[in-house]
């Protein structure tokens, strides 16, 4: 099977079979995360870069070793030590990059649709990284396989996803991909960092957190994104945390061997409370490995198709 | 043949035959870049360090790029995030980089004859990645490699260069090996950026940009280093792009199949129009392939030589 | 024989016969960092992690390059432009990284006891790179070996070290391991800037630099860390020089082939003159040298322990 596209970037366009298939291979991929001879050649001289408009250690770098472990040469590009700031277009960049032997660009941007453009001019395949506030899809992915390692399926499951859904593109794309994957996904955030007519996309929307986590399967909180909270969207962090934070009292709704997720880097104390992101359903570290388990998965497709 | 230095610091001290040479190898190199197998082990075993004292993304990522298929160790430092700025001079940075094994230092450095300095102070190969408003002279061997990919020769071929000439060490290079490798070398800039006595490199320079251009093979714009103008050179980027912009109507008058060419990054609309970036005849993500290889020929001729 | 822990943390923990074992492995690790094949298969398919929470290319760097030519994948996390900055707390960030699959972290922090803290909450194996005014026992390592080059042995030896005592985590650790390994170490500094009990760790404080080096095998100048000066703890750099800095005239004293030996960067003319930075003594740049085979060595064995 070969993914449709030479690009990753969203779920939106990305069929189930697609993500099953993805999602299969990057159990394989897993294998060699955990062993301690990290490296296979499946993309041995073969260029990636990772160019990030917004930094994010963790995803850089779990896609740097993720290229690094699939033998390929992977070098980085920050926009903060960039000429890219010397007024670059972002096409001009990934054509230069591209002129330069580059087979794959992973993009992270601050603008919504700036992977598509790309992707769009240069024949070299694009994944998204992180666009705006529109798509995470690669941080999806690896959440869907953290699921489906321990209930082997994600079909008829019930995912709560509670939080500022609003910046979130982690949460948009659960949603694509959790709903066209069988799940059924709940969503519970403050009214003001809740956009209007997210239930299109498949969620349901509730007014309480405990309704919201009713025998759910997974609960899965998300990142305050203060940085990006340019107004006064909720009174102060400590109300955050008191009526929207996640813990041990307003779960107890939910199954008992529920999954407790976060995207991460958690602020502890304030999206969850220690006693969650520590106890034992809790699977944010297996996320991580998952996370390069499957952009390992993912950069193998995405090389294999030619 | 070998190349006579241990370091490549300027096209002023390299023959007309080393430069050929150099750009023959390249020719091979780019076979490389161009296939999905960009690895080869001539420098495997061999540490490369990027030494840079301004940002510069693309020749960086050029340079690692280059390193990277030849099999070497690439390891970046750039000046911002570095112990450099703790007070230690750039000849004991280099003996530290030396005494850590380092093959092949690259240096880039706001002060003409900074990497001469260094050069004559270690014992490892020294690359000149651009000094100051001194040389630039890889950029130049990407250009000359460009040109006689299309020509065959540079040998009497008409190049008019445009622009900001006063601050460019890419116009100084390009005269010096262009001119050394027979080619004759127009210029037209704005009265303020004409460097004094810029003749004596053997270029001619013109009042018009008709007549610098008129019957020429290649037409060669300049990055306007906003961020190098220390004073008030001209009054606006709107009357440079007009007076001083590339534009099809002003280049009328070269060759019908005249290459366009840029150093890149391009202001677009400042230093040359979209239309002629985009162009038919435009060359510039040639010359950013050839970049690559030019700086793979020269990592394998520096090291060969011992 | 094996290292008695996961971690490489500080001197404090490690036994002498250790501390031998490691410098007998760096002997051979040196060859490759000399030789131009540095490249070995030892860490293969091995993940390697400097996470620097201050600046220091110089010894990120050579971690870097000890790791790359041991053949390990080298990922590199500066604090700067990290998400570190985004509220992860320490071991959280170290949870992550282990998570990817990283072997080994080599940590550099402001506050001593970080490694520590991290060591005790991840399996993967921590390697100490300076911790506040703690430890960096790399650097003792380091300058135990070259000292070892120039005498066979470490004991019986007279050691002076001059300077900034009181900040220096190089002091620290090489009073802690030079004693451990019998030499004898004399301390000279100006008295604000010296650690008050510190002849608990073994060594012999003087009150004028002639007594101090009077006789010594070993002068070690200290870096002036003016960065981490937060008081006014002398009167000015140039009475600094002039009253604690080492020059060819209040050496004399020391033995006639006495080595001349500075962590570095130096401040010329501050801490050293350039006489003594440049002359026949000095060992400045054969410690840069056994700095990466010590590293090499230390991620030959902590790799090597499972």
């Amino acid at each position: 099977m070969k993914l449709s596209s030479k690009d990753f970037l969203g779920l939106e366009n990305v069929s189930a079979d697609e993500i099953s298939y993805i999602l299969e291979t990057a159990k394989d991929m897993k294998k060699t995360v955990n062993s301690s001879m990290k490296k296979v050649n499946y993309l041995q001289g073969r260029s990636v870069v990772t160019l990030f408009y917004e930094n994010s250690t963790r995803t850089r770098v779990s896609f740097e070793l993720a290229a690094k472990y699939m033998g390929a040469q992977a070098v980085n590009v920050s926009v903060a030590s960039s000429s890219v700031a010397k007024g670059e277009t972002l096409i001009d960049t990934g054509k230069t990059l591209e002129a330069m032997g580059t087979d794959i660009v992973i993009i992270r941007h601050p603008q919504a649709g700036a992977p598509h453009l790309l992707a769009k001019n240069i024949s070299a395949s694009v994944i998204n990284a992180g666009d705006g506030m529109h798509e995470h899809p690669t941080q999806a992915l690896l959440d869907m396989m953290t699921i489906m390692e321990a209930f082997g399926t994600l079909s008829g499951l019930k995912v709560a996803i509670i939080g500022d859904i609003y910046h979130s593109r982690v949460a948009r794309s659960n949603i694509i991909g959790l709903t066209k994957m069988g799940a059924q996904v709940n969503l519970f955030a403050p009214s003001t960092l809740l956009p209007p007519g997210i239930e299109k996309l498949g969620a349901r929307v509730f007014s309480n957190i405990n309704d919201a986590v009713a025998d759910c399967d997974v609960v899965m909180g998300l990142r305050m994104q203060l940085e990006r909270q340019k107004k006064c969207l909720f009174p102060s962090i400590n109300e955050y945390a008191r009526f929207f934070g996640i813990n041990p009292e307003n779960i107890k709704g939910a199954k008992k061997n529920a999954l407790w997720m976060h995207p991460g880097p958690v602020n502890r104390g304030v999206e969850m409370t220690s006693t969650i992101i520590d106890g034992d359903n809790s699977v944010i570290n297996k996320q991580v490995t998952n996370g390069v388990a499957v952009r390992m998965a993912l950069l193998y497709l995405l090389t294999g198709r030619e």
